[in-house]
């Protein structure tokens, strides 16, 4: 039998999302779709061969045809939708971030465990990204002994002009806040310092760019990250794992090798949605598999307050350019494996 | 509605492909399987989850509940299924090579052009590989220039006791034959030639390898193909694409790099199911999308059978040591787009 | 006319560029050696034809057949030989570090200035490292606009078992603390903060390894630098030069490139003598034609002494863990160019 | 005592071959030039600080100050020089070709074994590039088994107006014919083959390029040369040692990697004297030191003469298209080592 799932916020994403899970996933039936704008969410409902089109986020939660939710409203309307699929009892996967502030995601994390069950998944994206995950397979083959020192570069061609000093935290090194913890097997943030370069010619004003960012897990692993949203060359991620006995490196996307002009070449993607298109259709392939399953994949609620706690320490320190710490008060027992 | 499918040859392929149509491709049910020994057919039923079972081919493929058929018998059984398809009037897929004779080939050639209709996809997967499918666009944009020379190797870690000499062409060689002339735009190979090198000490008694094959289009390009099944450090596809204004190298398959034992490296495939599994999944959901929309995609019987015939000249090469023409008669109007 | 040189100083080092100057380069003869210890003296004499040998470096420099002094004594000794040879107005290249000290080396600076003359060259000889001239020409060609922030590894396969926490600074950060500024085009060290990551176990007992160091220049580039000398697979110098419009990264030697055991491999150097020994050639090369020239290459004392500075400032970071300033009073107008 | 040296020819290569004894190689002295352009031969004598000009190549050899000579006169006048050499038992190191026809090189040979002294060394240059014996040193370890295929390119990014057919093998391919027996350990051609792609639409009028050669060594080894001259994107010359337990790839130039305009890209060589410039040095001080020692190093008279018969027999293929017999007569017994 297939999941049926409902899908709110029907925006670019949404659509995006609905259309994937309809045609390209394995094991699921979208049912139904909401949006605030019904317009937005007739056209996508139309998208996936017209299904049952909601205005009010509550109702598509509580129809009896919809056993899992997605939310892909913006952030700061997570919150409402993922407390009423969690009192419904119902799955629910929301794109990130969890939602705009600690704070929330701390009541998200109180609900998921008051509840009893694991309903919350966060789309991470990177964390079913292959090679993320052959990195991890070779870190955790034990051949290179322990991580010590993680070097990332998170780059993109350029950003549009209401992207803030503070997204560079919140909505670009959210994804490595995320990712390299699981990466290396499941540390935690200890502390983290935000450090300013000279400002690239290529920013629009106001903003700070590039940013080094030095984040130190409760293990010791030291993570220098460099956040550069106007590299003008394509979408460029990076991760080098130095270890005891030996470094690994992310590997690049795959092109051909080119001679041409003298030089050999290879091409950098040009977006993150090609970047990591490919880890979406199996990031909900494994939420649908999970949910059938009664089992839990991906990043958790608990996830994603970390996640939101360790950003706003990141923010914080943007502004005093000293180390902050990072404080969740310690993973509850609920979310430990 | 899901295009019903019935699969004929439930050895490992069969099963594998079995597998893949009923619970990765979208838009397809398995409904029959077929072996002559049923237990065989019976495993594959229950891999699908429980469908019809038959030991005769031609009662699969009559059944009223299969819209298509695919082939996964070896190949010296695929005439007699193919053609009885050809007959019914239903789409077939079938693993390469068509058949093992350039005769049979041409019979089934000749079936599928009396019966009107395009009927038959050769399971030649490199060309749903995404690699060619990046050099083949690169190429296609012109900028490029025209093609004038290919450099290719084929190699493998080791192969098993039973493969001979002339399976360098048949086996081996013959993805080349395929996905070459497609690549570089739909050229035809017009001459061949198989120069033997020394001998590898890993080859068994008998086996000549590594080999040398040189291939020339009617166009003028040149290939040179290395086909060196003995190689002992995996399953290693190259392809330079050498044009007129630059040359273009396919991809190796994505892996970390790492640093060791006083050395930057990257891994190389272990073997050709993990090489091309992406293919396989990319090929049978194109198939399952043409014969839905009646269209047609990949290899033709006319592929088929054209690499039927290179092969038996590179075959007759290997013990002439000569230059041998590629003689198919000319493409059929049928055949052309 | 060849360039007569004296070598204070026959151990290793001594020994080496004994031999260097006498039969690779051109324009220079050895005519004399000294050491401390006579028969060290003696030794490097016959490596090269056999020269005046002296146990006191008063003596080779006033020597009136030694036109220019190398000074390769432990560093703790180079003090009196420079002065010394300031006094007696001869050219000296001393090999890095200038001085142990950043009093000693402020001595040596005021006395260069108060003799009118540019006497002192310091030996870091990246600076004539092929590949980082090469990147110093890209960076210079405006095409990737200003630097902004640059990332250094260096690496050593082991280290003996005196080396020491602040080597980590004085012995090994200390060629990317000259070569730094120097590749993009004369900025100057502002703070630096040395990080402690998890050690490795490979590090002998009171050894942190690795360490990073985040430097700032005045002009606001910042230098992430992971020094990690028990990385066990070679001598590894990387440097990544992010612009404002491209990436820089520095070449790797040069070596085959081969297929073995499942890996496509590339050697990496095992130490740093190989890494380095075609730039010691091309520096004192320079060395002599400036000198016989009259002009001035490579680093000055002055380097020497902002070098030490800053390595001061260094260790004293990796005690604080705290951002240190690195103060040199400004750069003379003697040594601005 | 230097090594002094008259130089026969004071065109390009001439004058540049004089600098380069003169200024950059230990052990020589340049006392004479000779050419029948007086004024050539003056200027080039200006720029190694004025040395005794000769119009006569006889007088050069007989002068009494010159202990051996070097030849860079165009290539159907080294005949003369070399033999005068001979008889004057003067050491002699020729730029490539040994002369312009076999049966000239074969009167060299003759003389130089009824000489009874080892006394001429053809100017291939690529057995002292670093990359060619970083390659051939891993083939001496023995770990890569038995070479069995090579695989090359020689390409040029355009060639001349009066660059014939021909001179693809008399100019180009020449280098391969002399580097290859040597770097997999003194093998010799057996037979040839010439084969003729497309031609590219930037090869003038007349010109047939691009070629593909192919040679068979006598112990086997196939070796497929693509020669590639007008390729638009620079020199690039590559080689790939395909052995029985590995492959091993020639390294290319060592640049720095650059991220721009959405490539990550390295450098290709602009042309044939920046890829080499090191190996002269290397051939000429190696040349020096061997007169000068009484050895003899690279290539032989007897490797100009099988260099000029294999090139005699690809240039009748590029006629017949034909595998033509390389037949030398066999090594003679002053050539063994």
């Amino acid at each position: 039998m297939d999941l049926r799932v409902g899908i709110i916020g029907c925006g670019m994403i949404g659509k995006e999302h609905a259309k994937r899970l309809q045609y390209k996933i394995q094991g699921v039936t979208v049912t139904a779709v909401c949006d605030v704008f019904e317009e937005g969410a007739k056209a996508a409902s139309e998208l996936v061969g017209g299904v049952r089109v909601y205005t009010d986020a509550a109702e598509l939660i509580n129809d009896p045809e919809v056993d899992a939710v997605v939310v892909t409203t913006p952030g700061n309307y997570h919150k409402d939708s993922i407390l009423k699929a969690i009192t419904a009892g119902k799955p629910v996967f929301t794109e990130k971030p969890l939602t705009t502030t600690a704070a929330e995601c701390k009541e998200i994390v109180d609900a998921e465990i008051a509840s009893g069950k694991h309903l919350v998944q966060v789309g991470f994206m990177r964390r079913y990204d292959r090679g993320y995950n052959q990195v991890k397979e070779l870190i955790e083959t034990g051949e290179f002994g322990a991580p010590l020192v993680l070097k990332c570069t998170h780059r993109a061609e350029s950003v549009a002009d209401d992207y803030t000093t503070e997204m560079a935290v919140t909505d670009t090194a959210i994804h490595e806040i995320d990712v390299l913890p699981w990466l290396i097997g499941g540390d935690e943030w200890d502390e983290v310092q935000c450090i300013m370069p000279k400002i690239t010619k290529n920013a629009h004003e106001g903003l700070k760019d590039p940013q080094v960012m030095i984040m130190k897990t409760k293990g010791g692993v030291v993570c220098m990250l460099e956040v550069n949203v106007n590299c003008g060359f394509g979408y460029d991620i990076n991760c080098e794992v130095v270890c005891e006995d030996g470094v690994i490196n992310l590997p690049c996307p795959s092109f051909p090798t080119t001679r041409r002009n003298f030089e050999v070449a290879t091409a950098i993607e040009k977006n993150w949605i090609l970047r990591f298109i490919d880890s979406y259709d199996v990031e909900l392939q494994d939420w649908v598999d999970n949910v059938k399953a009664g089992t839990t994949g991906g990043s958790s609620a608990w996830d994603g307050y970390t996640a939101a706690i360790t950003a706003d320490a990141l923010v914080a320190s943007q502004k005093t350019g000293k180390t902050e710490k990072v404080i969740t008060g310690g993973m509850p027992e609920f979310y430990k494996k």
